[in-house]
């Protein structure tokens, strides 16, 4: 017997669609209901969605999320489900007109608490100092007489803060409403935070976060309860809805446990972490349907791979673009690919494009590859307009980092769903997809062809990638340690590195930056993204290799 | 008489050009010496140059900067300058290894005292509470017998804070180091707080500002003295290097008046911080030449007269690339116009490679017209790339506003000169310009022609921009009030604007965010600037129409 009831509703937002996010907050406090519960959790910001950037300043869309508050409170009410308690994520204004990111309960339709998130994280992907207030105060609550705390998010990442506060509170749950990116690793150390905090107040906590893309970020979900003792006591899945309900012991009980989902795989994480960032940045945007360059190569295949997954193979557009340059084994293994994802499969040569341009520019050497390059760029753009769809660019972190792409070539794009993951992680990931394929007994999509040749951007005869790059597995782990963990030449050197690499690889990731500013936005999976999680200037003439 | 002379040195710092940023502070030192000062005051973060963002995080580069201030000190010791009193702006670390934006107080071969900057800006294009740690001290030094309060920046942008610590320290001069970015009518804005600031500390305030650009920001310059009484005693020029020196008063004595530059016109200021943010940008890359194209519209005109002033007109490749829709006014007017600016002129029509692509593709309506604009984008590209030149693009704030540009098509290139420049004040701009040579008895440089016709992109026969968007004048005035002083639909609508124009144009604005993130970095020059001054998320189904 318990007194209380709590579901956990893991959901997908999507930022600014305030009606569509109503929509989905009613159907699930509807569906908790029917499942008994007598309280029921969103995530962070569900309300507006998250993370909403600078729209937190604005007035207009302060008052939409506050009047979405108000409207869902009464018509929870009107429906009969006033005495459900929920805990909602949502913009809020201190009286000097300062957003809050903000918790409300709503009780027997009115907003009968508010909580404003005391730690504002202002590191890595996160500038939400620039937008946000800080709360001050604690939040207990009762529901149907049982005492529950609330915090959201990086309050639990802080030691102090809102839950040392609640000592005294003797809270027989805490819940914590989230919004937390994925990133390898991630899952884990939530965790174990959330052990830490159920210990300091001895009492459940529920860990309730969001899942989606939105832009350069991508929820993963897995909300999670963990006892006072640390037990897992619920799981929900990643990278999908979840509606999960449990009872909070009495003082005297041992703590029941509820469905607890096997975690996925390291790989399969991250697969479906790019596969959800593209979906939802192509569906949240009004589109169904990608064109991307097949190549032969294993980027774009695994690119292929994602997105037919993400939209379904009858939504992709593979275009194989071949130069008098490309091999055989190009144009075969890009068609094979395309039949086993049933891709709409399509052979545009370049060559009548880029003859056109060399004669009368009279181009030669990195300036003609980069025609050729960009004729390709120029073919998925056209069809982009032409079709209403969106281009996929298919480079992945190692080439973002050392420059390795042509901008305005094979950069182009409205997304690029691998360039998080390094060379490497793209042949782990590509061969884990066909392995899981295999075990269900379906046909492997990458053509092994594309998984055991030598890399090749195949822009003049007989080009391989390791012509200019160091061997991918070394260049993987010196990009680890300077991207990453942002050590300098002499701690690189310290590890035994080779210097001429170091100094090779340092030069090459510092003069790229430009490109990667206009680079398309892609799912951030590891710990460090380029983009907002590591800003840097690109007028800089900082060289480890001088005056380090 | 005075106990204490002061040598401002308004000087342009390179970011992470610790050596180069060193000899520069070197000799200003050996100048205000031989000019007899006392102390010398240098600008915010000189030895890294400024911002440095993540820079700021690298352990490598702490300790390179750490050197530098140590090299100074002793130079200047051994060169029996060590009686000189050095302020200086540098990179610190906290015992925890957090960085602090610092200054140093140099004497006699050593760092005598410390200051780290209070109020860090998170707000518009600054981050500085994700990268630095804030000081808590206030810091008073006396040289020379005379009592000087320092401060950073920000410290005196908020009330309270360290100039309010300094009630009791009975400071004879505050002085404080600035990295102010450019804004129109930002410098009345300086001067007032100074003001304050003074009449608070009862003493004359000297404000030391860099000059220069950094990506998109660019620093004016413009330093300055007032008296506690708010009288003007010293003002440097702005956008150029200055070393001012004035004499500290005597308590019974009244404040000499110093070099007092007159402040240029709103338009030439704008102008010239356009011209320093092209020049630093390509200079500080280590490129000397750019290449643009020429329509004969004033877009590309005004683009072309920046880079002229700023690089040299030899220094500037103008390419027309006519296509079968273009004017005959369009080819003569960009002849004059790089006639007159001394540029490299060339003519590329484009009509071969438009053709070929088109009949490829079988592209009709927009899809065709982008293929023109790609096109000469690749132009400019291969031309850049053969030749190391960087490539401009020529987009106006407008255009960027409502995505009137075709992404790797006009909007390809490195910089982009007037990209926080409305239509309006292209045309003000460029009538400015002309005017100013007419002054001086030079050629005015951009064609009337190019000033008098209307808009037109010239993808189609006949067509002009007013075709698909409100007149500029109006469609300005709506941006001027949607995007920098980010009013809603309500607010706008209540100002009296047409409600099919704001819906027009919100819309526009809304969904050409995706261009803008992979447009090219541009000197910001406008309170509200396109990029880190606004960041709001590509995927938003925020419409002010629906919800508002």
């Amino acid at each position: 017997m318990s007194d209380l009831r709590i579901a956990m509703a893991q959901i997908n937002t999507c930022v600014g669609d305030i009606a569509g996010n109503r929509a989905l907050i009613l159907d699930r406090c509807r569906a908790a209901y029917a499942l008994g519960a007598h309280l029921v959790a969103f995530p962070e910001m569900t309300t507006t969605g998250y993370p909403i950037e600078d729209l937190a300043l604005r007035e207009s869309f302060q008052r939409a999320a506050e009047r979405s508050v108000t409207e869902i409170a009464q018509t929870l009410e009107a429906e009969g489900l006033g005495s459900l308690t929920v805990l909602l994520g949502t913009l809020g204004v201190n009286t000097e007109g300062r957003p809050f990111n903000q918790a409300v309960v709503i009780q027997h339709g009115s907003v009968s608490a508010r909580y404003n998130k005391h730690h504002l994280p202002n590191y890595g992907v996160f500038d939400e100092r620039r937008i946000f207030a800080s709360g001050e105060d604690r939040c207990v609550i009762e529901a149907n007489g049982v005492r529950v705390g609330l915090v959201i998010c990086e309050d639990i990442w802080q030691d102090g803060g809102p839950v040392s506060q609640m000592d005294d509170a003797d809270v027989q749950l805490l819940v914590v409403l989230n919004g937390s990116p994925f990133e390898e690793g991630k899952g884990h150390i939530r965790t174990e935070l959330a052990q830490r905090r159920a210990a300091e107040v001895a009492a459940p906590v529920a860990y309730v976060n969001m899942w989606g893309g939105q832009d350069d970020l991508v929820f993963d979900g897995q909300s999670f309860i963990v006892g006072s003792d640390g037990r897992l006591l619920a799981a929900a899945p990643a990278f999908t809805d979840a509606l999960i309900v449990w009872d909070v012991p009495r003082d005297d009980q041992t703590p029941p446990a509820s469905e607890v989902t096997a975690p996925l795989s390291d790989d399969a994480k991250t697969y479906w972490a790019c596969v959800t960032g593209l979906r939802d940045y192509v569906l949240k945007n009004g589109m169904s349907r990608v064109v991307l360059g097949l190549s032969g190569g294993i980027d774009s295949a695994l690119v292929a791979a994602i997105a037919a997954d993400a939209l379904g193979g009858e939504n992709v557009i593979g275009v194989s673009m071949p130069s008098k340059f490309s091999s055989d084994h190009s144009k075969s293994d890009a068609e094979v690919l395309a039949e086993n994802i049933g891709a709409d499969y399509r052979v545009q040569p370049i060559e009548p494009m880029v003859a056109v341009f060399e004669s009368q520019l009279g181009l030669t050497g990195v300036a003609a590859e980069n025609i050729q390059a960009r004729v390709r760029g120029m073919i998925l753009m056209g069809i982009s307009n032409a079709e209403g769809v969106f281009a996929l660019a298919t480079g992945n972190k190692s080439e973002l980092a050392v420059g390795y792409s042509t901008v305005y070539g094979d950069a182009v794009g409205a997304f690029a769903p691998i360039k998080d993951l390094d060379k490497t992680r793209v042949w782990d990931l590509s061969r884990w997809r066909n392995a899981d394929a295999v075990a269900r007994g379906e046909t492997p999509p990458i053509p092994e062809n594309s998984i055991s040749k030598p890399p090749s951007a195949e822009l003049r005869p007989g080009q391989v990638d390791q012509d200019s790059l160091p061997p991918y597995d070394l260049l993987d782990e010196v990009l680890d340690a300077y991207v990453e963990h942002a050590e300098g030449r002499a701690e690189l050197l310290a590890r035994g590195f080779d210097e001429y690499v170091v100094d090779k690889v340092l030069s090459l990731v510092d003069r790229a930056e430009w490109k990667r500013r206009q680079y398309p936005p892609g799912p951030k999976v590891t710990a460090l993204a380029f983009g907002r999680d590591r800003r840097l200037p690109i007028t800089s003439r900082w060289r480890e290799k001088v005056e380090s």
